[in-house]
């Protein structure tokens, strides 16, 4: 193999990807079937729009949200689109199978399950942020049907011990430490202290900030899509403002020339947004509060934490989903947990329901780190090709420029 | 006329779109009302989201789709723009005359006639995908009326002759045709064997991807505003995401290296949502195998038959709308005509379904083939002005870049 | 301080946004709470998806079509993104306490008090662009809030006085004045005739097409937003169709070369849906008619009347909103006014109608005037560190640019 050039996938990722791809078709020939189509069109259409917004969150937001690196956006939204579209598939036949209690092994699709699809793909796509520029497509397929099968069997667990869903804190924090764990495993010593391409430029940013501005925009839209009274939304709106705001503010702070940082600012203006989906307050000055907190947190986690994790862990979070997802996640879980206990008045009721919730996130916290460092060394294998530490960051690995190529 | 600048256009285009948009003013002043004010409020909103969608892919997935070429991006989403615009008013007046069967002369505006009108116009930007960046703006708007006239008038054949309806179809097939059609008329041999101006790079790259994303987001929406029942979204939201995975992984399998091509991947991956909103199986399984033929014939069709077209029959279709559009569409018409006749049970009736059927098909495409040539015949008279082959591919043709112009 | 970097802001930005920030969540603590929650899901559905077409426009729309210039996309998008999260909250409280007549002091969130503020934030942003690129980032929150009281308090008293409302009317003509006023009162002699950095190239030309695009395809959103009957949407979609082709049409046949200028029509072509929205006719041709001369005068306002403002009166219109707001909003609200006096037909109320309306725009006209010169001189004030003139148009005096910095 000449060592000029990147590995070529032509042996690994197309075989891999069909072989998968008609397994799923075979899978769903035999199990999936297509809701009654006497569905009232009315309550098709009000969940649809919903559905429609998680839809481009999940495969136009995290997708352009990770093109800031200035020569991966091809990758970035590419591979995106490749994780996304396997996830969906994948999750729709391991939700089906595990956490619908239906007495057949049939699986309907219906708007709740395309939804609860999404909600895996995402999860998995903060996974991928963390090892995003390091990481071939073979390499995140793999890693993606892993994400999403811990995701599913972690939701199950917890629904099978404590008769509750949490897909909203685990889909943060699973999704995060998953990532974080598997770019630890990952970790390329060549890389320090900094790749020369992992910076960006004032056209990537201003992807990157189009794909942010979906997430913040819709996100009011994908925490009511997952909890069940719908005016999380106002409260999920006035956290996301107030994040805004807060994350520039202290991003100008927090910077010796008074100047901000633009993907700081990508990451932190949302944390709001996961913060309060997760603390579901309904008060607003509460919600307020919790996206201040939030965007404060993930705001200085750019600024120190992201260096220290990387010096002192050997932990590089290409995307900072530590500071987007975990952090504000673990907040958001605590304010919830905080609200709930206050106003419980049974002493009793109140420690087994604390108790019951710190386990809740102490199994997710366990499991995504477990599985997280399994998959980094599954991965890791060179049976996938990972690709030199040069080529980290480089659409020209994977991706033909045609301008570029010697004209056969 | 100094030879080193393209022609101005000034004498040509703006007094024929202004000429024309005062006829369409005057038309719509004698013809066009608007819907009962007092519509159900419900109702509209409920169809005015799926309006929406569509109305998302006509005016911004197709003009972004196109500005994958370096130097062309301005007049992708312009032209694009103009075309649609015009189109949109004018199907509105044929559509009315035509297919509505009212006592009166009156056209009434609902939301259906606008997404109708958008149906048309999406047929005339497909038809435009394979003259773009050959065609001056006077050249496409012509090629615009005509395409919305033709494809107006073989929708009114179609239901005159068989009583049934099949837009979806000759959507696809009939603006894909004509534009091809018009484009071998066109045909200029200077520019053999590529246009030094026919590439992408890795900004303009992700422009195109993003009207891509668009486009593969809400093609669920597409598909359920043209076919009655909703439930077909599910079908196309599964083959979407096969056609994604089919389509990178034959993108990089049929490359030497490897590699996979950003610019054929946007065009492969929609062509599952073609063939599905054409096939109407409602069986999740068969959406997901159609998606996945159309995908792997819609690459393969880049990588090889592009290069057949040009070289052996003189066809230089910019954008690939006969891999996206054609080759899926007419994939999906047999999977539809196919999953029929095997559920007919009596002979007499699958036979006549089956001349019927084909004969449309037939009808489609030989009005489209005639009409696309008379068309490229019409608008490649000289009176139009049309650029030098240099100019192809050039926004600088008809846009002002004032940091290289001279101050007056 | 070295004269060659543009100011530091850290003590002063960072200090008033977070202690703005802090009130308001405290405000929000004693006034505000959220709505009923058993609110009926598919009322707040109908009305999400409206309000969401409203978010995108003035967070995406208005942020990305100002991103043309050149060096100035992160600022652009950022401080758009700044100013509304600030104005959306300043607003809920002001059009709470005074515009709902309520008798308790606590503000109850709905869908309409989100859609109201978010209304107060786009006529912010309106008065930004005429300011954009000369200001930083604490000038423009002082003025999004001045502009945002001024706004609310014109409302008022026009309610007060008329008893009637025209918050679209006002929108447009308060939002756009107020900006035009405050950049006469900043008006830099230095930058002369043209700043070498206020320009655009062939990327940022796209960025704002996007921006331009959302702002354009959910105009009948925001227009049946704001008024009652919602097929308002009709003749907003017809007109903004008619400005497109009008736009094209005019820019190319008043340039000496027949070539378009794209940031003019990116402007002209959203004159149609602002003329409309205020006419309210619901008549299709006259919608239309309405649209192109709305475009008409937008396009040649862009051409010759910008540049006279410069030079004569001295006010430097960044993004030409005097052209594409103010301009067809006067047309808009004069189209109004004529069509409701020829359907009177007794002459003392006609009289008192046109009295009644020409008030309430000189009211308007007045407020925003005085409170926009006003606004000038607060923030002209050298406390807030304004940068040098060579600094403007420039993203490196507020932003870091990694590769540029020197490594600590």
């Amino acid at each position: 193999m000449a060592p000029r050039y990147a590995p070529s996938l032509r042996s690994r990722m197309p075989p891999l990807a069909i072989v998968l791809q008609v397994s799923f078709i075979v899978l769903f020939a035999f199990f999936v079937e297509t809701g009654d189509p006497e569905e009232g069109d009315e309550k098709f259409i009000n969940s649809y729009a919903n559905f429609q917004d998680v839809h481009v969150m999940v495969f136009l937001g995290f997708g352009f949200l990770a093109s800031f690196l200035v020569r991966y956006g091809f990758s970035s939204v590419g591979f995106s689109m490749l994780v996304a579209a396997m996830a969906v598939q994948w999750a729709t036949l391991l939700n089906g199978f595990l956490l619908t209690s239906s007495p057949s092994w049939k699986i309907r699709i219906k708007m709740k399950s395309l939804v609860d699809a999404e909600i895996c793909a995402s999860s998995a796509l903060l996974a991928m942020g963390a090892v995003h520029g390091k990481t071939n497509p073979v390499q995140l397929l793999l890693m993606s049907l892993m994400e999403v099968t811990g995701f599913v069997i972690n939701q199950w667990l917890i629904h099978s011990l404590f008769k509750t869903m949490s897909s909203i804190m685990s889909l943060h924090v699973f999704g995060t430490l998953f990532g974080v764990m598997t770019s630890w495993v990952l970790y390329r010593t060549e890389n320090m202290p900094k790749h020369e391409k992992e910076k960006f430029d004032s056209k990537s940013g201003l992807f990157a900030m189009f794909g942010t501005l979906f997430l913040w925009m819709f996100w009011p839209s994908f925490n009511s899509a997952l909890v069940k009274y719908k005016i999380i939304a106002y409260g999920t709106y006035l956290s996301l403002a107030v994040s805004t705001v807060t994350a520039m503010a202290v991003s100008a702070l927090s910077s010796p020339t008074g100047k901000m940082n633009l993907v700081h600012i990508q990451g932190s203006i949302l944390a709001g947004g996961v913060a309060t989906g997760i603390a579901v307050t309904a008060v607003p000055w509460m919600d307020m509060t919790i996206g201040f907190c939030a965007a404060l947190l993930a705001t200085l986690g750019f600024r120190y934490l992201k260096g220290h994790m990387l010096h002192a862990f050997e932990i590089h979070d290409t995307r900072g989903v530590l500071n987007v997802h975990a952090i504000p996640g673990i907040l958001g879980y605590l304010a919830y947990l905080l609200i709930r206990l206050v106003r419980l008045e049974d002493t009793t009721v109140a420690v087994r329901f604390a108790v019951n919730h710190i386990c809740i996130l102490l199994i997710t916290v366990s499991m995504s780190l477990v599985l997280g460092m399994f998959t980094g060394f599954l991965i890791k294998w060179s049976f996938w090709k990972p690709h030199q530490d040069r080529k980290c960051f480089d659409d020209q690995a994977f991706w033909e420029f045609p301008h570029l190529a010697v004209r056969k």
